[in-house]
């Protein structure tokens, strides 16, 4: 599909520099760009990029200095106007799965909307409903009385345990887990007995949920992944944990039972935060820290236990002169013990000081 | 289903302090909870809660002291009381498959028990072997030879490798998979030659393994998960790895080849443990923490490298001094200095005496 | 099968020690072998166990000094000729699938080679290309356009998404994620608008992946595992990644978006690299470590944040003294405080002075 400057300019609302008429063919990576294609400069430490590209038009941010030769399309957010400009170029990402396949098995009493797309080998379970527009993939699992919503993807092998409610436009990555048992047991004389987990799982419309990560059904009542929220791959979500919305939760990381997040919240990879606590709106929590407490919001924390970014870079400082400081300190105690020997005269004196 | 408050307690051993003969309805959370319903209060911190709960009922450990104005009963474990209450009351989690789906694929070489449910698009491979009450959801593969016990419930998508074993009443979550190939490989000259991994997995009676948890067979010989042993999800556990009975390994922990852990140990979320090591029984290893050695019985560490829990308490209450620490040094050389050139008279002197 | 040890130290180019004529029908760990078994010895650790095992033979390494009963076969590398002995001796591990199961869905347009093997409910969508003697598992998916080269296994519920590319001799074990969508959003005013992914994964000859590991498609461009990399089960490999050759990445590590890994590296289980850094040819990154920075070729790295090897030692054995430090440092500043009292005179003085 074939679209000028000026359209693509149009589209997102952008300001061109340089020839409005150059017909965009294509659509690549800044460094990997031929001519014709559309690129984009999200980040300002690629910008010498802009003068050794071969592509034809670059989504550039408003304060961009302009460089190279290629046409600009100066706009308030290059990687939101770029990611329409690959909607509308680009031949959709996956081929959907087209109508209900006779491979699948979907019970009787499942309610589907319409045009709902369910690939060879998904089950939908008994009283499960499915919203229009909704495109399930082969081997995906729906269990009984689940709800999913309108205009939402299931990838292959996704399993949606029973009663389990999923919104509009959710994606799911392969191999997510909703609704599995939370990790609940009474321990008698050293033997676990399993609490059962009779609540449920709630995902809010736009989330999207990564490859495999695991979201277990709560203890009574319900785990929410609010609206908007991001999850990346093999991420752990425990029993009755609550996620406002708009949040970030990145690769790896686990969230334990029954704590709450706020909105906006980001968990870089590889973090993980402790049972029963909160954690405040738009606290940013740094890769492979350790939470053990509740967050207030709007704080940028770092490290296992967890510290303020300030603090924890200054103690991260220290920890490099650590070594020497040893040294210096048994250096100066050498140093003040003759001092006192020198100053005081006797050492049963010294001691008494000290 | 509706049960007194007498009935109850007589099922849980408990003592009831208040209205015997009200009606029980439901089961809720405490803070959930309204009129009819039933609750427990665990943790004690959550003992105000039993004034504004609108529970009928609450189930309270032996020494609490009662408020508000629910009926209580008293017993030894709350938490276990209340998992026999949900599981009177309640109608049962998961609905079970029933009966042989005409849509699995089972092979006439197969052994299958008594009452043994097998859903959808799950497969059963040669010689394989499934108990009585056995319950396969759908699209779980069960590879050749390997067998199953009684009362066990696969949930959809888990894959039990050939030859594995897996003992009575044992739950495994969605995406588990028993019987990879462990990681080994022979290098030569930077090429990494595989080793052949002709081992199993063996999965005791009374084990639950949480979603997308990663089991691999041993070299030769076998990997092992004790009886009563509780896994959650997403737990790596590599090959020839020995693990005792109830043991508790929570999200995202790792334990690398042929380590070998006691019983009744605790491995909290995302702690790692080196290969060919022994963790003793009774071993409580904190959230996060990284072992590179064999640990004895009955201690708590933390930390990455871990120590003992009361040293590392020490050093990381000590870390937050350590900024301060270096100024302070840094300003005692000052004065020592100065001290030295007062007491001494000369420079060369006082390197002489330091 | 049976052979001499004569026979198999020839397929080794081993050299013999003892009883040529010995007949071995066995394989086994040196702790579990009986009589007629061959075992190995890699790690010099155990070469006590020489002296007490059962075994008939034993491949060892060229300089250990025989002990015990049992025959030697010397090698340069015992862990590569024991691989070789096994591949030889045991029954196969896996029981291939064999042909086409009737119970698969396989497009009409795909391209199937010679000799393929797909299990049932396998699904393999259309323009999909499988090389020859490729087998597929029960229940795995290959998505439109994707193709997989010859004598690649793909275990059950291995997910191939669209237009990825699988290399030649290629092993992916359960629940392997591969092509799902990069982790990618423009946030407008606290919103995550998805930015599309539309490049794809490339996996190139003999890499082995391990169960449920995620490996997500590029924003555009490729993602790439490069040749006779080995990565263990857990991985997490964002988009726009690039691995070199004959890299290992063990459980649970995270690489985070366009990050570059060279040849020959080690990243040990569950550490973690920041997105967008380089790290060079046969650097070592231990356990759990974190990286935030790009790093140099043959370099061995720990900690969190990540230091060279000699540094972190010493900052962590320092760390051990750092409560004792503390309270050394308080001693000394009351011990210069009352020399200077002394030397001085007045406490005025003291403080021009510091």
């Amino acid at each position: 599909m074939k679209k000028t400057v000026k359209e693509i300019a149009e589209l997102i609302n952008g300001e061109v520099v340089g020839d409005k008429n150059i017909v965009i063919t294509g659509i690549s990576g800044i460094k990997e760009a031929k001519e014709g294609d559309i690129t984009f400069l999200a980040n300002p430490k690629y910008a010498p990029l802009m003068e050794t590209t071969k592509a034809s038009c670059i989504i550039a941010p408003k304060d961009v200095e302009p460089k190279g030769k290629a046409t600009l399309i100066k706009a308030d957010n290059p990687d939101l106007g770029f990611a329409k400009v690959v909607s509308l170029l680009s031949p959709l990402g996956p081929v959907p799965v087209k109508g209900i396949s006779s491979l699948a098995s979907i019970s009787k009493n499942a309610k589907l909307g319409k045009n709902v797309s369910v690939g060879p080998f998904a089950v939908v379970e008994d009283d499960a409903e499915i919203g229009d527009n909704t495109i399930i993939y082969a081997g995906a699992y729906i269990g009984n009385n689940a709800k999913i919503g309108k205009s939402t993807i299931l990838y292959p092998h996704v399993s949606i345990r029973e009663k389990c409610v999923i919104g509009d436009s959710v994606i799911m990555h392969s191999g997510v887990v909703i609704g599995s048992d939370g990790f609940g047991f009474a321990t008698v004389a050293g033997v676990h007995h399993k609490i059962p987990q009779i609540g449920i799982v709630i995902v809010e419309d736009n989330v999207e949920i990564g490859a495999n990560v695991t979201i277990d059904r709560a203890r009574f009542g319900k785990t929410v992944i609010g609206k908007g929220t991001k999850i990346d791959n093999l991420v752990q979500i425990a029993h009755n944990v609550v996620i406002g919305e708009n949040s970030i939760i990145v690769a790896q990381a686990g969230i334990s039972g029954s704590t709450t997040i706020g909105k906006n919240v980001i968990m870089a990879g590889q973090s993980g935060i402790v049972g029963h606590v909160e954690i405040g709106d738009n606290t940013i929590i740094a890769a492979q820290s350790g939470i053990s407490k509740s967050l207030d919001k709007n704080i940028f924390v770092i490290g296992s236990p967890a510290r303020p970014q300030n603090i924890w870079k200054r103690i991260n400082a220290s920890m490099g002169h650590l070594p020497e400081l040893l040294k210096t300190v048994s250096k100066l105690s050498k140093k003040v013990k003759v001092l006192e020997e020198k100053v005081y005269g006797k050492t049963e004196d010294n001691k008494e000081r000290s």
